[in-house]
């Protein structure tokens, strides 16, 4: 009964390089996001929790703010899982905060928004230091078709182009869809409720489409005025892809005594 | 005798992720930039040549502006060197562009300066997504104290506090040594006609001192004032640091078609 009552959830904030890992979720005999944290934290706690991920990433993809969260009945104060989580955690993952939530939050269903960025790097040659976070895409990019076609998919829209998602819904809002340049790097930004399998390196791989001139600016309207699965794309490889955060509504889970 | 006229001496710009290399020097049995280079030109030519670099760099260190010069009889065109070598070198090696340049061109011994930018990310949690191009150091660092110090560097001085070499002259001329911030990072950036083994890293390591207030400027001072083998430091690990950039008189090797 008294464990029961001291029974706390914790939520998380996480930054990973995902080179290494099949990606956030558990899976059997590959490395995973989750597993490693479950590990960690059992090592800490001496208890192995079920820790439950805001957003799916895939092999490959980079997180600075992931959220996490997992019950325990651990008195440890919240700094202490940062530090004791990062003495455990491999290096490729990191607690950037950590705080005590409600028992019923729930890092999936209560996220009001999701912001991804997706990184190009639009240069001749290839960068061996930019290798593990960004895209190479060697042609010269034409950021303003980009930029415009970027900003026809702010507002809600059917985005089954851009997936291969079956069978479920694939109308999502898109709060800010945002081209800029840093040169060599042509970065992504992308704001949603929520996304689709794969929704933003598809829309990359389209938008470069439009700035290398393959694809116009109408062409990329079609895909979100005929719906027809997958028909966006490529899909653009994993490594340029990072979660930069997650939204919840009158909680801000950076603003925390850890950091 | 025709072999002998159509020698020519090819100079290339290195970018590299040090992280998996023992340095960039050959060594038997271990990983370095330098033997990569004559293995991936080898491949494209049919000969292999021996590379002579401008700098130095450490197990660790990376670089955006290393340059090399080999000697070669193929009559392929420069922008094919940039091409072919890349599609035989490793991911960790490009080369960012390549120039032929006179019979007598010596990348080490020509150099007139060098530029190095060291990383450091001055946050309370360690940074996955940094961690193989900063140092991490957890104290919140006092940049105004460090820019004081920086600059008494600046100017010709006896420099053996900075390094363990012994029985070399240790007077050099540094012409820039700035320190500056971009939340969470501060970066040192030091341009010098040539560095002692170990000068810059050792200089970021005083001047972490100063930042943390472990050293005051009056300190810093001292090590320059009386110069003793090895005094300053500690020696700030190999991840952080960067060769930015190599300058020759009147010859610019980014200057080229190739890109």
């Amino acid at each position: 009964m008294s464990e029961a009552a001291s029974q706390r959830r914790i939520a998380l904030v996480l930054e990973y390089d995902g080179t290494d890992f099949s990606g956030s979720q558990a899976q059997p005999d590959a490395p995973s996001i989750q597993h490693a944290l479950e590990a960690a934290i059992e090592q800490l706690t001496g208890k192995r929790p079920r820790v439950a991920l805001a957003g799916r990433t895939d092999a490959g993809v980079h997180a600075r703010g992931q959220v996490g969260a997992f019950d325990t009945s651990s008195s440890l104060q919240t700094p202490v899982f940062v530090s004791g989580l990062n003495a455990h955690l491999p290096d490729q993952i990191a607690v950037r905060s950590a705080r005590e939530v409600n028992a019923d939050f729930d890092p999936r269903r209560h996220a009001v928004s999701r912001t991804y960025r997706y990184t190009i790097h639009n240069e001749a040659a290839r960068s061996p230091l930019a290798r593990i976070r960004a895209w190479h895409v060697r042609e010269p990019l034409d950021t303003a078709p980009m930029q415009q076609a970027a900003s026809l998919l702010v507002g809600e829209h059917d985005f089954a182009s851009f997936t291969r998602d079956e069978g479920i819904l694939t109308v999502r809002c898109v709060r800010r869809c945002r081209v800029s340049t840093e040169p060599p790097n042509v970065f992504v930004e992308m704001e949603a409720n929520g996304f689709l399998r794969n929704q933003v390196r598809r829309t990359v791989g389209a938008l470069v489409q439009v700035g290398g001139g393959k694809l116009n600016v109408d062409g990329f309207q079609r895909l979100l005025d005929v719906p027809e699965l997958a028909s966006a794309g490529p899909v653009a490889p994993p490594q340029g892809l990072c979660l930069e955060g997650v939204v919840y509504p009158g909680l801000d889970l950076m603003d925390t005594d850890a950091l």
